[in-house]
């Protein structure tokens, strides 16, 4: 099952809307095939290592980390190859949250005599899959936010300068996680002052959706996001927004959306509808506190830089959430510590909703 | 070496003025005395270690972490007691940087006949001996600065509620903490808002003298510090504070002390004319701020707690310091990273003397 995921991993950030799939089939002992969904319109996993076993795949075992589909989408269901090649034991990781599947792979394989083990390996795998069965399941995309403060808690001088807060190592590793998302969301004003690329940086052959957004459309005329050939992007703005603006961006290329309310929820739903599984939040500390305030943060990547910068006014990486007591924080799960260099990377999740906050 | 450490840090936060000493006596590969400085005014570590070994003493080997003292100060000059006992080679960690040893004691040592080595394990032992070198050689004492905040900063509500920040395990260890240091510093507002005991909360049986510093002694009538029977506490003020107070303070067992300049590098020269070595500072970001630029904090411990509590104008853990360039921060070295249950503990230091701040 470990082997699933990594094949699964090989297409990480390509498969949207479709989850991370890798597949291994295994007779007397020994591995006869194997395969990964490379990305939506392309076969599943199980049907490359089923083409990979051939023959062999008769009265063999095969591995999956996600149910078997049982439906037609873009490509027939694989529940009917797996039958067709005469797998007699199938092993899945986790259940479909699809409710197009949701159990019914398992059925389906089941009711035709095959032996099923289901559950194998599962945390695991609900990890590997995480922004699918959240999108799915609460049908808005899973939403990572990434910062990066000071020792001492700032994400910017009072200046907002902020080049740079942590080292090469923990940037690129920021580069390679653009690659893994499907949007990078940023507010104007992060335009307006860091002028960023949003993109992998090279770090993978693939940039995420670049969203702004931007109530009036008050940005640069020249700005990186503007250049589309890099990578996409999308301005979302109120219905307030200078109209001059909106056309000059329209002509660079620029597709903007016009939202009755620009905020994060609104935001994610339009992009849900696209069939984007995740969202990688990399905004200033105010946009930052209204997505967490409307559940639109699961996961949240900290760095941290081991320096001081002091400043009483300076930028911190979350704004007002109304919270006036400390044991009224909200909390992180399943938090881990990873040493990036000279900086430190804590991860954690948050409540998938976050329920009580001015919002 | 590393057991005379282990000795030397049975008396840790006891031996001020003087430093943390251990020392092993090996005869024929067997240990035969062992012992180490409890306190000034009692004799030292090698003092203890011949008794131990009586008469076998004559023809071993002496292991100590500093260099033994060739002065009378309190008691007997070390290297007499050496030298008398037969002694055949002393094993040194590092030199005392007190300018009455210098190597005076390895000189008298080696002019005696006696095979002396110096410098082993010295890193460990440095560290060791960290806050009395530092006071020695800088003749102030050695600055820790602690503070406790969330993942996103902030070291307390909008409201100024701050109960708790991190969990009752991180607690413990800065009470042990304080156990270790002669001195806990803050400023009056954090003894108006949090009314602190800065004690070491039964984790020891000792603790540090308690310092407050308030220009005017605009403090509550009542406070947990004002409970001389628990510690000692010592407030420093200016000029310009009330004279009412002063008296009723003094009235309740409390030292008061004017300074011309109610600044951290004055109260430290005071208290290390005083004999102390170490102070931990628990104040808020102002008072940091001020300590960090006047070059009176060497080592940080911040503690992590992973939650987000949120707030664009809440307390961070240090103010203004002047610095307009995220590139110009101050940087930590030896930085580590200790998990403490669900918190996680930053170390590091900061370069002994900070210049070109704003102070």
């Amino acid at each position: 099952m470990q082997r699933c995921r990594e094949l699964a991993q090989q297409a990480i950030g390509k498969t949207s809307p479709n989850p991370l799939v890798g597949s291994v089939i295994v007779k007397d002992g020994e591995v006869v095939g194997e395969g990964w969904h490379p990305g939506a319109g392309q076969p599943h996993a199980e049907v490359f290592a089923l083409r990979a076993a051939g023959d062999r795949a008769s009265g063999s075992t095969l591995y999956v980390n996600l149910e078997p589909c049982n439906h037609t989408g873009r490509t027939p269901p694989c529940t009917e190859a797996i039958m067709a090649a005469g797998i007699r034991r199938v092993v899945v990781g986790m259940i479909d949250p699809d409710p197009r599947v949701a159990g019914g792979g398992v059925e389906r394989l089941r009711q035709a005599g095959i032996e099923v083990t289901v559950g194998i390996d599962e945390a695991a795998c609900q990890q590997l899959n995480e922004a699918f069965c959240h999108s799915i399941l609460q049908q808005r995309p899973f939403g990572i936010l990434k910062y990066a403060m000071t020792l001492d808690g700032k994400i910017a001088a009072l200046t907002g300068h902020s080049a740079w807060v942590t080292g090469p190592d923990s940037r690129a590793w920021v580069h390679r996680l653009r690659s893994q998302c499907d949007a990078v969301i940023v507010g104007g004003e992060t335009v307006r002052r860091d002028n960023p690329r949003l993109t992998s940086h090279g770090q993978s052959d693939r940039n995420p959706l670049r969203v702004v957004m931007s109530r009036q459309l008050d940005l640069p005329e020249q700005a990186h996001l503007w250049e589309v050939e890099a990578a996409q992007t999308v301005v979302f703005c109120s219905e307030q927004h200078s109209a001059s603006r909106a056309a000059k961006l329209a002509q660079q290329g620029i597709e903007v959306i016009t939202l009755p309310a620009l905020e994060p929820r609104e935001v994610l739903q339009v992009l849900q509808g696209r069939g984007l599984r995740s969202v990688l939040w990399e905004c200033g500390g105010q946009l930052a506190a209204r997505a967490i305030a409307q559940s639109c943060v699961q996961k949240v990547y900290a760095f941290i830089a081991p320096k001081i910068i002091g400043g009483t006014n300076c930028p911190t990486p979350v704004g007002d959430l109304g919270i006036g007591k400390m044991n009224e924080a909200i909390g992180l799960t399943d938090v881990t510590l990873t040493p990036i260099a000279s900086d430190i990377l804590i991860a954690g999740y948050l409540p998938s909703s976050v329920s009580g906050l001015d919002q």
